[in-house]
């Protein structure tokens, strides 16, 4: 669904002057935001609003077990997660105002995660992730909460993971779309080293955009951080989806019949 | 037409995830372009593609005596070409992606002081002029090149002019909307008095950004000072319209029932 360009003569005085329209796309991008394990979708709604103007639709929600009061927090899987994602971006999808090649996921900590294997499952264009955490593949259908009884989770976290060896990373390893990938200096749950992992299995995307935020921690507790992540995720998301639009817009004002 | 919220209990295993869904206003805002005397709306073209690329409708045409080949541009009066533009307007208005609340109008030169006086006749909320012409009333009628003739024309833009003694600045002095006034510093066309004019013009403007281009020419003969009208101008309408549509997203999230 691209920009339209529309020449039409329209009538003055018995004259007719030449008037050109530009159309923005009828369809619009879909943005599906994931919050962190012991987040909600409350902390995704001024960043969501931000980009909601921009022209874009967006969806929040709360991952199951994170429900007000959060109920069987303990026996949620990333399987139950990972399926609430999937039916939410579905419902995105059916949302006819927007395109489905347009859709956007952005997630943070665990929310990375699993947006980085819902790639795997449904069109993903655009993939946001901001300190993406990393699980061993076993156990995947225990309790999310029991996989940090593992004392070798925080090792494996220290270590290099090849996308062969992780669901999460070979789900990037496959990805084609554009990619930005937050990191804080300063995260001592989702080290260096995990999001080496992560920019290491981006091989194949379209655009790869990384960006440290100095002196943050995991959580980034300092509201500056905060505002520094939410500005670089805008401007991100701007320049894909503007410049695509922008560029719609050159090629049909380049068609022949208009020049 | 504002943003839209809305919250979804959405079914998974026999469970439900709460969403909210944020989309932008159904209606666009409308961007009309007035090229100057001796232009066309090929200049305005790369303009237009840019905005719409933000979600507006964009409309450019060729002033009366502008078509390619020109006729009888020697006969084409003020008259002529602000009911020209009113007829464009209503063209842009008759769109039903269009909200007419949300009408930009865009004008270079003589096109700048066409679009201070349709103010008068239409609505507009958000005005960029950059280097407006000014001219005296008398001769309403006359064709426009024939104003050239008088001898006191240049002297008559280095005067202060008040609002009650001129049809466009008393326009201006009418509008409440947000204004964006663009100077060139070199402009001998449209020298700063006539600047200043316009600028004390809108005393009753909701908002009012001037800029300076400096050492510009009035054509912009530089390629460099084009690019920088362009910027500002963009700058200024991101800012005027997503800063519209965050609020209302603010206060649609901000409902009791979504809290």
């Amino acid at each position: 669904m691209d920009v339209q360009v529309e020449r039409r003569r329209i009538e003055v005085d018995r004259q007719a002057v030449l008037a050109t329209r530009i159309s923005p796309p009828v369809r619009l991008p879909g943005i599906l935001f994931v919050h962190g394990w012991g987040g909600s979708q409350r902390h995704d709604l001024v960043r969501a609003r931000e980009i909601a103007a921009l022209g874009c639709v967006c969806v929040t929600f709360d991952l199951r077990g994170h429900e007000h009061p959060p109920l069987d927090r303990d026996r949620v899987s990333r399987e139950h997660n990972l399926r609430d994602l999937g039916v939410v971006h579905d419902w995105l999808c059916q949302d006819f105002r927007v395109d489905t090649e347009q859709i956007a996921v952005v997630g943070i900590s665990y929310g990375g995660y699993l947006a980085a294997l819902l790639t795997s499952l449904r069109p993903v264009r655009w993939l946001a992730l901001r300190s993406p955490a990393l699980y061993k593949d076993a156990g995947w259908n225990r309790p999310k909460q029991a996989l940090h009884e593992d004392p070798d989770l925080m090792p494996f976290r220290h270590r290099r993971v090849s996308p062969a060896a992780n669901r999460a990373l070979a789900a990037c390893a496959r990805f084609r779309g554009d990619v930005l990938l937050v990191g804080a200096e300063n995260d001592e749950i989702v080290p260096s080293p995990v999001m080496s992992n992560y920019q290491r299995a981006f091989s194949q995307a379209r655009t790869l955009t990384t960006r440290l935020l100095t002196g943050a921690d995991h959580a980034l507790s300092d509201r500056r951080d905060q505002q520094a992540y939410t500005a670089i995720l805008i401007r991100w998301l701007s320049e894909q989806i503007l410049s695509r639009r922008s560029n719609s817009a050159r090629r049909a004002l380049a068609r022949p019949d208009l020049s």
